[in-house]
């Protein structure tokens, strides 16, 4: 371990996830020399070959729990391939750094951080402790106010200054803080509050660009609109540059300082800079340095989301996400869904060298999915070095990209089939629609088995035209659930959470922490220096980017486009 | 070439890039040695020390044309490199290839297919022969009784069966017939008629899964709604799927059969199939098999966005596209920007074995660029056999991906940063906005300045912290434009689609072809047919389809989600 680190956090307590991991290299490992040369061994067996007379393998290679069946089948593995990442699971110790996880430990040690986004939707009776306080009040009275308030909104009981009732909810953030609540909204606008008289309008503001912000309200009156800000340490720059954006907006419209307290609340564990910003903080709704952005919807930066879809349905996510949380916290690692999706991941990313994941709903509603799960997974697990500090010598996380898997196929599945680059695939299917108006899916659902069923198997007849050849042996799981409810919405989002995890224990690096994207903030700082002095002082970058400054200097106030 | 290709189209004529590339294996090449020799030269070099004591190494790789600002000095090459890959362009005759496309060769070679996008966008007085005949009087023919629509919907001579003004257009299609319309009204919508009295609204329904066309409708009045059926063929599935859905909508709020021909109107080639729907002929705007679905956006597949901007506007746009188009054709290769960009995207995927390409628009308007970019790219060059049906023994299109970047750098930019994965990044950022209301854009591309500094040159303090360290040397190029304007669009996309022409005259595909999808088409058809078959009958996929379809069977109607 990092010695700074160490003697930074003194009080860190042992735990028997570091005593396994300890000063050994991943790649060091019996179990990763065995997969290893068990990659060796069967890299020629094609999927067909697999899967010929094996009425069996697609029984013995699914699973079902909290509702998620889990094929894995189409995997380019044999039944010695589970066996053997099991066993590097036990030896990086992934039993042990579950129970951390859920216990509370300091296991984001280089910020010093507990792990807690799973006691955000344990139900209120569990104890959860971060240094020796229970959570879980705190948590559930932060709920409570955000069933209040969402109540208060979806009634018309919360007015705005001028007396007129809210129809317009905007929510301000970046990163988790936008991703996840928008990625929901999204999700589940079909249980919005919007057919009744009192409809209401949801938007999301997430970037500098003043445009997201002009195309968010153009149409909307300030007298009618509440404002959500949601910055952990309301310092986020592109977050308090929107939220002045909104204040000045709200302010024009409606004339009077005092209305910022009707139209304005925020999600934020920063007091005093939401005071300072003219919210009274009876309308802060806290969260907490053990959620991380991007673990964070279930906190109040989901209060959109609550007023959205009402607090019930919100509690009912919230159960989805506890029933995995449980499945994986207590389900032995053979069984247990997030774990074979994560050591599947490692498979494919280590051993079979896949550099990138396809996220490929084929659901209308989770079209943000993939961007969703993007910052999930790359945020978490693109990192360099392990947790004690050495630099990793094997590839951690892929990229993660997608989009709806339908349109998909009209675009880049061409790519799939016949490109080079080797692409494992997670398609995400729904038996029914959320949305009973809807029609049959036999023609959606027929083209996302026919697509994993293509990628798997390719086409075999002989003396085809070289140009319509498809070699199939393409690695891909299936995801199937019976209907796109909230409780599903969270299942689905949780085995991600915990797919990630385990990713990162395997590799043994912080999940939690992002010091990656540090440099950017501060050059920005200095280039914004740069941009704001009059006199236009003399630049010290390299050429490039001198350059490109100069540029920008000499035509953002240009006439000329 | 392959032999059943040359015998089904024996009209082909020769042309001087077929001799040039004929039977020479692209990594056999001497230009293609070299660049392989050169790379282990100088993989050690980091972008730091290439900078360094090089005050003018911007000045020399970057290049400006038809309003685009090329700086690809942050690419890790040397002054030796473009050389090197300009005489591998030689090598492969990409001079004859630009000249054979735009002159209407059958370059298209497995679908015996001229490849014209650039004459939809050429001025009236030009020439374009296909088999002999001048195309140019037919592209213009079109685009003025699309102007004429166009004019009749924005200014409500065209008016509904019930004789409402229209408010309300729906673009259907998918695929190229969606990604372009969609991305390019997402991008100009502050172009478009919105504000005045007669405001329109646009929506894009493109998914089989109903609840796409539930959410577009949801809201709408059919009088005063328009539907454009894009669909070159008339029979695309998902297409005619949602165009007899919205075919029942209509008749369920307007009562008669002869409403559809003031609510519908086509973007197709198959007449009779138009007729058959109930569209009258005269309302159908034709397009050709000249013109792949990825390259359609100048042709009547644009009309949504005509409508939208007006049809001076849509010109600007065309103008802008035929300007990078007469630079691509014209320009020496050694300062023509496709050229360059397509070149080193050969050099960062086959000699640096970068897979995987991020889009990142510093440009709330252009959200939905790195989707529509996903298509071009990854559907024209994600190929396994060259053009004569050998198999590449080298990489071809890397992955593309990406999001806007001011939001990206909240998620995946860590990944970029600190992450295993290396990813070459394609930076795009407007020195002013479009929109006369937006704020400065300061903090905006500070930002995207600052991001391509870091990933090029990392942070370089002793005694960092392993987990604050950032090394820097990854690969970007930056695109800096004026302002998004419809002409800037034009010229931006047509950037691209040269840049992707480029490399795959280099790996020596064909980018007009997509073979790889009929495949899950075929499928699909069979899986559907039991999907639809009474008595659900026995199953004969493999182990893993067939159970997946039987969990579905038994699922989808359950009153249990």
């Amino acid at each position: 371990m990092n010695s700074a680190i160490r003697d930074a956090n003194p009080a860190l307590p042992p735990h028997r996830a570091s005593e396994h991991t300890a000063h050994v290299e991943l790649t060091s490992r019996p179990a990763w020399k065995a997969l290893a040369a068990h990659q060796q061994a069967i890299s020629d067996l094609h999927l067909r070959r697999l899967f010929a007379d094996d009425a069996r393998r697609s029984e013995r290679m699914a699973c079902e729990a909290a509702g998620v069946y889990f094929d894995y089948s189409k995997n380019r593995i044999t039944d010695a391939t589970l066996p053997l990442l099991l066993r590097l699971a036990g030896e990086c110790g992934l039993d042990a750094h579950i129970a951390a996880m859920f216990r509370g430990d300091n296991i984001n040690l280089t910020e010093h951080r507990a792990v807690l986004h799973t006691a955000l939707r344990a139900p209120e009776n569990t104890k959860r402790f971060v240094d020796g306080i229970n959570v879980m009040p705190g948590i559930h009275a932060v709920l409570k106010r955000m069933a209040d308030f969402a109540r208060q909104i979806r009634n018309g009981a919360w007015r705005g200054f001028s007396g007129k009732r809210i129809c317009n909810v905007v929510s301000i953030g970046i990163g988790g803080s936008d991703l996840g609540p928008s990625m929901a909204y999204e999700a589940l606008r079909h249980y919005s509050q919007r057919d009744s008289g009192f409809g209401l309008h949801f938007r999301f503001i997430s970037s500098v660009d003043s445009n997201d912000f002009l195309e968010a309200t153009r149409d909307l009156d300030p007298a009618e609109t509440l404002f959500i800000i949601c910055s952990k340490s309301f310092t986020t720059q592109e977050t308090l540059s929107n939220a002045h954006r909104a204040r000045a907006w709200c302010l024009q419209g409606l004339g009077h300082d005092q209305a910022i307290g009707r139209h304005f609340v925020a999600v934020s564990s920063n007091a005093a800079g939401v005071a300072a910003f003219g919210i009274d903080v009876a309308n802060m709704f806290s969260t907490w340095d053990w959620v991380g952005g991007r673990y964070s919807l279930c906190s109040a930066v989901g209060l959109s989301t609550m007023i959205a879809i009402g607090p019930e349905n919100f509690r009912a996510m919230l159960g989805g996400f506890h029933a995995m949380d449980e499945h994986f916290r207590t389900a032995p690692l053979a069984q247990n869904l997030p774990v074979l999706h994560g050591l599947l991941a490692i498979w494919n990313a280590n051993f079979l060298k896949l550099h990138s994941v396809a996220v490929l709903p084929y659901e209308h509603y989770l079209r943000r999915l993939p961007a969703y799960l993007q910052q999930l997974a790359m945020e978490s697990n693109g990192k360099q070095v392990t947790i004690d500090g050495r630099r990793v010598v094997y590839p951690t996380s892929p990229i993660y990209w997608g989009e709806s898997g339908i349109n998909g196929q009209h675009s880049f599945f061409q790519l799939l089939h016949q490109g080079t680059a080797r692409v494992a695939c997670d398609f995400i299917g729904f038996c029914q629609s959320a949305n009973a108006h809807a029609a049959s899916r036999d023609l959606l659902m027929a083209n996302m088995f026919a697509q994993a069923e293509a990628l798997a198997f390719g086409n075999t007849a002989t003396g085809l035209d070289p140009h319509r050849v498809v070699d199939g042996n393409h690695a891909s799981n299936t995801l199937l659930l019976a209907a796109l409810t909230p409780e599903a919405l969270g299942r689905l989002i949780a085995f991600y959470e915990h797919s990630v995890f385990t990713q990162g224990v395997i590799w043994n690096i912080n999940s939690f922490d992002q010091w990656g994207v540090e440099l950017g903030k501060e050059l920005t700082t200095r280039t914004m220096a740069e941009l704001e002095t009059a006199g236009e002082p003399q630049l010290e970058h390299d050429s490039s980017t001198n350059a490109l400054i100069q540029r920008y200097r000499r035509l953002r106030h240009a006439d000329d486009k």
